[in-house]
């Protein structure tokens, strides 16, 4: 050797997570359950490249109005490629690209990993996977119902109780009606508006009236300003946004009486109508999906209904105050996304299943569905001449449905046991020279032997005594069915 | 409106994909049932980002030495990042990372997608999947033999019979005591006779002997420098790749002769005996593992044991010619790999299962695990004022175990039939107002009907009677029994 080649700092990309055993899979576990429900509803799978023309995406990633930020772009052969940041962009490239070979109306559920190319943060990852249903080409407010429907049978597929969710629905358009209403006409004004109706779960009411007219002073002397609204006018937003919203029925009502002539309101009202009548049709009730008029929801580009979906469960947060678990996923219908491509207006509505919310409130709320992986079994390797003799026992186990493995490493008996440990193994099995003689193996419940070795404390005839029950010697034809009955235990 | 928005096209980036359907969960199935395998075994599932550190890529991209030629990156906060372009440079950046959380050995497996910045071609693209298992830290042969047993098992339960493959087995270590004994001793003359050897199925034992002496020239005339090796040594390589290889203790034996004295050569025939003896320990016999002289693996960072998985089935070739259906697979020993990490060797070992050849195969060989979708029953809207009636008549069918969906265009009755086509539905469920006054609902068996339309041709009579038997009116209460049974026949 001349010169030593210089070292590589072994490190993932800030903002990026590797996943190991358990966690590796518990995004798939959750995908495949919603995905089975989807497909049971008439969406077919769709899968997209990573990798879209930057073009294509447009400027629709959430939260942030400039064309391209926050998103990883890369040039080849002159153009501009993008990873990319969400799954709606990609159908509305997929359904335009596609329209006269596609389905009319086009149902597709896709999941997979998408990108942000933003600063992480704690919890906040460059990488995540969304899963998603989208209805292409159906104006009918029934697809939006069929979807808020059938999110509540996947959130049941993975563990949520009927009673452990809760849907809450609005429309833009009746939204934007009561702003029109009020002398908001402009964009700027009803983004305004709508910002300051977002922040009723944390500001309140008397919160929010302020943002609608001179603006507020949070408690830290920060001031916010308002929307500048007349007093009148302020009055009917906050009627609006505080509807009671336990009856679907009456909040329809109660909307139509602050709605009035309007016509965008009344287009919206009647979404809404429609909606309520196939959630009736499938009895989905007022308990799992209300109607919410403070709901507004972030994107930018929804034309119509948008729906949020929450865990109604309590969970501590990090003040110790018991909170909702809160939003799992929310959508809407954005009947403009694809007219980018087509030049003309294509109804579409979809719905975004939060999957690592999902796979915390499986964690938080002890949901089932959670996977444990089968208990591992370890035949140790106490002479690497004999490994062959191993393998045959970890085969025979394997062909009995027992999840095993050979210890592979060099080293001694007791880094082996170490490395079962680290392994969670719940047994050792252990076929040295006597027990070659003798025609038999040890069995090693490592689980009962932490167990009782937590326990005894100095007590030498009790450990004496428990050692019997942790060690087991068995005829090696006899290792398979005593294993499964050390496992049933 | 002012000015119009200029239109983006929809196009998918050259080289990539968009997969609907069954071809959507075709890789995740297959790798769904890989993995249970792969988990049996003692594997765990690993998943790290699509992006790494390009640093961290290193230059060992199959077919390439130029360091991060075919890689897609991109600078961020002034590093650069890459996409991955297979699952083992990620794999020895986490060992390296998390060398003493883990334990060692470290058994893992990993799938998802890996992307190639080349030229896209037919049948070529620049984003596919992997499933890769791997064992890191060990040197025994056992990790090697393990590997192999286990991927036959995983090729067997994605349908491929246990005649249906076979798995070939040489070792670097003993190719290179080979080279070494007829005087190729430095990287190039090693990589010169290296490609001659790969080159025995299409060239024959001719081609391989002129391509170790003084070249070739093919049929088109086209001149192919060679090895310079002389006539004896040239024997002696041809020899050593011509052994036949129906019996692993009949090869092994013929490889001792070969190898005579030569330190490197020994202990490659050491590492084949140890992997011959747990695979047979494991009941891998000669007909399913062969150890085949001339498998070479294009891969120059294979350090010693390089395995290959081949169906044997036929297929025809373009050409109409009947060929082995041939790789699905390969992996082997990387003993350098983390060393760049760490700065120690490392020993590793580890398969790649080709999945989109194993669609291919299920596809051309009609394997068992290709997965057919439920069939689907199409409601009709035929009112679009009841649609809540329609979404009652899906949701009970689907409640029955039923794929069901609620036809949600604005179309009339003929072309709700044609999208019924489109979707490949099995029935309609048809309720107009006559039907609603009456309480029935008319079930057409759409399959039946194209099969017997296909037949019928101008006979009328014919015509009326298969029509009761492709049409039927049941009650409401009744559809899903009547569904059931239908779909039943």
């Amino acid at each position: 050797m001349s010169t030593e080649p210089k070292l590589v700092t072994a490190e993932k990309p800030r903002g990026f997570a590797d996943k190991l055993g358990e966690e590796a899979g518990a995004e798939e576990r959750i995908v495949t359950a919603v995905g089975r429900v989807f497909e049971k509803w008439g969406f077919d799978r769709l899968e997209t490249p990573a990798i879209e023309y930057t073009g294509a995406l447009g400027k629709f990633l959430p939260d942030t109005d400039r064309p391209n930020e926050g998103v990883f772009s890369f040039q080849d052969d002159e153009r501009w490629l993008s990873l990319r940041y969400d799954l709606t962009a990609p159908l509305a490239r997929f359904a335009a690209e596609n329209r006269d070979a596609l389905p009319k109306p086009f149902r597709r559920w896709q999941t997979g990993p998408v990108w942000r190319n933003e600063k992480p943060g704690p919890g906040r990852f460059r990488q995540f996977v969304q899963c998603d249903a989208d209805t292409v080409g159906s104006d009918s407010p029934a697809a939006d119902a069929e979807i808020v429907a059938m999110a509540g049978e996947a959130l049941e597929a993975i563990g949520v109780s009927r009673e452990g969710y809760q849907f809450k629905i609005n429309s833009r358009r009746i939204l934007n009606g009561v702003l029109l209403g009020v002398g908001a006409a402009d964009d700027k004004a009803r983004l305004t508006v709508m910002r300051a109706i977002d922040k009723l779960d944390r500001v309140g009411v008397d919160g929010v009236a302020a943002l609608l007219g001179t603006g507020r002073k949070d408690e830290s002397g920060d001031f916010t300003p308002g929307a500048n609204l007349d007093p009148a006018s302020v009055k009917k937003v906050i009627d609006f946004v505080t509807l009671p919203t336990d009856s679907r029925a009456a909040v329809l009502s109660g909307l139509e009486r602050i709605v009035g002539d309007n016509d965008e309101g009344k287009a919206g009202l009647k979404e809404l109508a429609g909606i309520d009548a196939v959630l009736s049709a499938l009895g989905v009730g007022d308990a799992r999906a209300r109607i919410d008029p403070s709901v507004v929801r972030g994107l930018e580009y929804y034309t119509g209904a948008v729906y949020e979906a929450e865990l109604t469960a309590t969970v501590q947060d990090e003040s110790g105050r018991l909170v909702r678990f809160g939003s799992v996923g929310g959508g809407g219908r954005y009947d403009d996304l694809i007219a980018r491509f087509t030049g003309e207006r294509v109804p579409a509505t979809g719905f975004s299943i939060g999957v690592s919310r999902l796979i915390a409130a499986q964690r938080a709320l002890g949901l089932g569905g959670a996977h444990g992986a089968d208990p591992l079994v370890i035949v140790l390797a106490m002479d690497r001449e004999r490994m062959g003799d191993y393998f045959a026992i970890a085969g025979d186990l394997r062909a009995g449905g027992v999840r095993a493995e050979v210890y592979l490493g060099g080293a001694g008996m007791k880094a082996q046991l170490k490395y079962a440990d680290k392994r969670d193994a719940r047994i050792a099995v252990i076929q040295g020279g006597d027990e070659l003689a003798k025609g038999v193996v040890t069995l090693k419940d490592l689980k009962l032997g932490a167990e009782i070795a937590s326990k005894l404390g100095e007590d030498r005839e009790a450990y004496a005594k428990a050692r019997e029950q942790v060690q087991r010697e068995v005829p090696r034809a006899e290792v398979v069915a005593a294993v499964q009955q050390m496992l049933a235990r």
